[in-house]
């Protein structure tokens, strides 16, 4: 019987978190909401659905180390290194190798690291329905999230009326997938009621994916047909050569523009769990428990005359605002950020300053 | 012929530049403007005037190691540590005490450890002038300081227009001392043009101290009555068990209170050299160097989007502000405060609130 496997993509650099992510500690090994890691709530979920010796996560080089440490109950072979980073596109492909290579009719989920999802129940029921029409279908399946805001940072899918039913469940027809968009069209959106977030959530057949991408990015399939080859003859120093040479072949490309903007076999299943990418500090901030002021702190924080601030800190780090609002602090043993909330999507600036100063490398 | 001396007065439970001091490291150990810390500075210009056998440094047992091992050029008799925090009454009684031991008719000066001064030359003179006319005449002479402001954290001193001349200055006899005032009067004060502001920097004989004493503080004067005796038997143990009974008797009281407002032959030299008490963070942060949108950095601080900012962090935490104005923050190993400029004055709340957490001792 055909098997499910999960591949975490497990990439990033650090910015957007920065000072507590860095270049070898990117946002799915923060622990600060949640129990654990975000990529160990990843894979305390993902449990319940697939065993571990099922489960892969891609990565890249730098966080290479602390990612194994953090995955100990993962077969260390299962953790792969991309020779650098070339967004989903290729790693996907390099899902699909990998996974061909387990299991040739293998159905597998492509699933972020870093995501914030607490009813573990329903994500496990809608992974499942997934896994159960990819086995059974030539259908490349996206879950859906239901907008609840119009968030211009996400991509959309608009789905169509049209659906295929299996196991109580209906999976729309994809009609397109949009790219990030402005703020009156994303409003435009949220309101039509037939748009759903892309969370860069996946589900195929191993096989179906590579007739999609022989169809629709043949040169991103070709890339990795070497790989496969290196795979299928087992010897890791093979392998990495394989990997090497097909990352020089490839461009920078997501699996979304490469195939699922082209593919018309595209379904959406409207995910039923709460979801969040929380994908800046003031995002992060708002599942950490709040005081009366709407002041949120993960760690020793202290708030005097002051509301609606986030403070992380470690243990044992005592920080005090006073007479501050609506504020982020972010306190690390070697660097300290300091913003106003509604400058969290910034950072990436704080980090590209910091690059420039002299020995500005020691805090990235 | 009769010595000179000076007794540094260096108390302070290190709350308003908390968390940068502490309990054990007040202002005067801070090493945050000028080169060394605030009190190695005023030992500095101190040695221009007297030699160090001939300074002596009152403190507080919570900070004495620190002290000690900021002051490796005095002779380790030379440091005092009272048994209690009273003030500057029984802080200038008992420095009396120290110094007519060595010298009955010595002459010496009360100076603060903690402020900022950069002519120093100016500083000697005045202090030597000080220091003249107090060895000549039963003077009891205080420095006084031409206000610049308003300033309503400070006490005044009304001069008359009768003067001593002496060494070609003119040392103005007092008609009163006024404590810290409301805005509104303290406004009147620096337009009259007649007022000087007390910084407690004082210069008398010790025999004239003794007498004034005698006549306005007469039970302050008398507790300290056996700590001359045993000081002039001179055994440590001795030494100590009468300061402890001293200060089991006085009140806590300002020498200004105890002695100079009653006084009638207090003098007042307006000083002629630059000084600021940088009593909070605020006023610290103006003696840092600015960039061209006046932030002031001490330490690795980087600010992007912001001015008037001041960042105290010790080399290699790098502190950054994104977006951020008109800002304090002060970064340690184990506490990081951060508040508006104008908020520096209401530190020691912050203390406080701490000083109540769990374990919040260990910050303090």
């Amino acid at each position: 019987m055909p098997q499910s496997f999960v591949v975490i993509i497990a990439g990033g650099r650090g910015e957007r978190f920065w000072p507590l992510s860095r270049r070898a500690r990117p946002k799915h090994l923060l622990d600060v909401v949640g129990s654990g890691t975000l990529l160990a709530q990843t894979l305390r979920r993902v449990a319940r659905v697939v065993p571990p010796a099922n489960t892969l996560i891609i990565t890249g080089a730098e966080q290479e180390r602390a990612l194994r440490a953090a995955c100990p109950g993962l077969p260390a072979q299962n953790i792969v290194v991309e020779p650098a980073a070339r967004n989903t596109g290729p790693a996907v492909a390099l899902a699909g190798a990998l996974v061909a290579a387990r299991d040739p009719q293998g159905t597998f989920a492509v699933l972020p690291a870093d995501h914030v999802v607490n009813d573990v129940s329903a994500y496990r029921r809608d992974l499942e329905a997934a896994f159960a029409v990819a086995a059974a279908k030539d259908v490349l399946v996206t879950l859906g999230i239901r907008p609840t805001s119009p968030v211009t940072g996400f991509g959309y899918i608009r789905r169509r009326d049209r659906s295929v039913r299996a196991g109580g469940r209906r999976f729309f027809r994809i009609d397109r997938f949009v790219e990030k968009p402005p703020l009156a069209v994303a409003r435009r959106y949220v309101a039509a009621g037939d748009y759903l977030w892309n969370a860069g959530m996946f589900v195929w057949r191993v096989d179906h994916l590579d007739a999609a991408l022989h169809t629709h990015a043949p040169e991103l399939r070709a890339a990795f047909v070497p790989v496969r080859a290196a795979l299928a003859a087992g010897t890791e120093r093979g392998v990495k050569a394989a990997l090497r040479a097909a990352y020089r072949r490839v461009e920078r490309i997501s699996i979304d523009h490469a195939l699922l903007e082209k593919a018309t076999n595209g379904v959406v299943l409207p995910a039923t769990f709460d979801w969040d990418d929380a994908g800046s500090w003031a995002a992060m901030g708002r599942h950490l428990p709040a005081d009366p002021a709407g002041n949120r702190v993960s760690g020793d924080g202290v708030v005097i005359d002051g509301a609606g601030n986030v403070i992380v800190s470690p243990p044992g780090h005592v920080v005090a605002l006073l007479g501050m609002s609506d504020c982020v602090v972010v306190q690390t043993p070697d660097a300290t950020l300091v913003m106003p909330r509604g400058r969290a999507e910034d950072v990436r600036s704080v980090v590209a300053h910091v690059e420039r100063l002299p020995a500005g490398r020691r805090w990235l």
